[in-house]
């Protein structure tokens, strides 16, 4: 409806393309985006595009873990208090805050930056697999915590290829089906494996 | 599941902060968001934020139509093959866009920035029907094209009292089931006003 010859002004129509090359925002929203900010007082414009401009060079990675940091070190590993040898290794920056979130983890972790995907071209060398590897010995448990689809299982592998000969005790996520999941919802694969891996009742 | 205080760095939660700020964009996605940004190169987050940036200052508004443009001017009212004694009265920039896609309308428009919102607290003064009663004058016809609920029925009706003394031709929009609509599926309301203000067929 909104083609891009009609734009009114080149300056609406550049932060459009750059708020509809974020993924999941189509042109018109991005539009409606645009409006919005140009609705509001120049310093608010400013304050927005400044926070977002800092992410270019402000944010640091921890030198251990990789997490996303304001400083050479993350607040977890520089937390004396958590376990230093227990390590949770995880896909993302997002994935550390959730498990944070949960309460319910006192280890540290390694953010593998990604996840081995041969069709989207990212091999074990552009991940931070060879960090980890350095971080590993034989007194160390190493959580993998990768999601459960393929590409998830295969990095999970090739990490455990990687490390068993250092000794460490290597574990993975439970799986099985969610808390307050109903059996008639649940998928196949999930109810078979939840099966296969019955656990003792604990009344 | 994301609570505030695990944000990994102050950076990164200021700019997901800016970004939960847009109308519709919940924490979850503006973290996402802010994190696919992360990923970019430091040249392309720079493109971004520059482009957010100069909305601040380098937008101005025609000073005739009200329309954003790059000058003073806009290309609508600076173009004279247009019929500049019809003019279209929208709400807003992306109403003249919506229209424009449509290449029907060979008049010109006048952006009145929103629209009279006694809960929103806008008033006739907040919005530019000043400078909309400054151009009007025998000859020339307005076109009421405001959206059909009570803010914008009482927009049209506020502004027809301005302008009835000038003598000029007001007219507003066709209103009724709209092209390819089912009779089953429209509401009551639009069906009934469809059969109230029905048209001579003209196979």
């Amino acid at each position: 409806m909104i083609s891009q010859e009609n734009y009114p002004s080149k300056v609406l129509k550049d932060a459009v393309e750059a708020i509809s090359s974020l993924p999941g925002v189509g042109s018109r929203s991005a539009l409606r985006l645009a409006l919005h900010l140009l609705r509001q007082p120049a310093e608010k414009i400013h304050h927005f595009a400044s926070s977002i401009d800092r992410l270019a060079e402000d944010v640091h990675y921890c030198r251990t873990c990789m997490m996303v940091s304001d400083g050479d070190e993350c607040a977890i590993c520089a937390d004396q208090r958590r376990d230093h040898k227990t390590i949770c290794v995880v896909e993302s920056v997002r994935d550390v805050m959730s498990i944070e979130a949960t309460g319910q983890y006192r280890g540290v972790y390694h953010v593998l930056g990604g996840i081995i995907s041969p069709i989207g071209g990212v091999g074990p060398s552009d991940l931070t697999i060879r960090q980890l590897v350095d971080r590993v010995s034989a007194d160390v448990e190493v959580i993998l915590a990768l999601s459960g689809d393929v590409e998830g299982e295969t990095t999970s592998f090739y990490i455990y290829r990687q490390i068993e000969g250092s000794g460490c005790k290597v574990t993975t996520l439970a799986r099985g089906l969610g808390f307050g999941d109903e059996l008639e919802y649940a998928d196949s694969l999930t109810l078979g494996r939840s099966i296969a891996n019955r656990q003792v009742f604990k009344p």
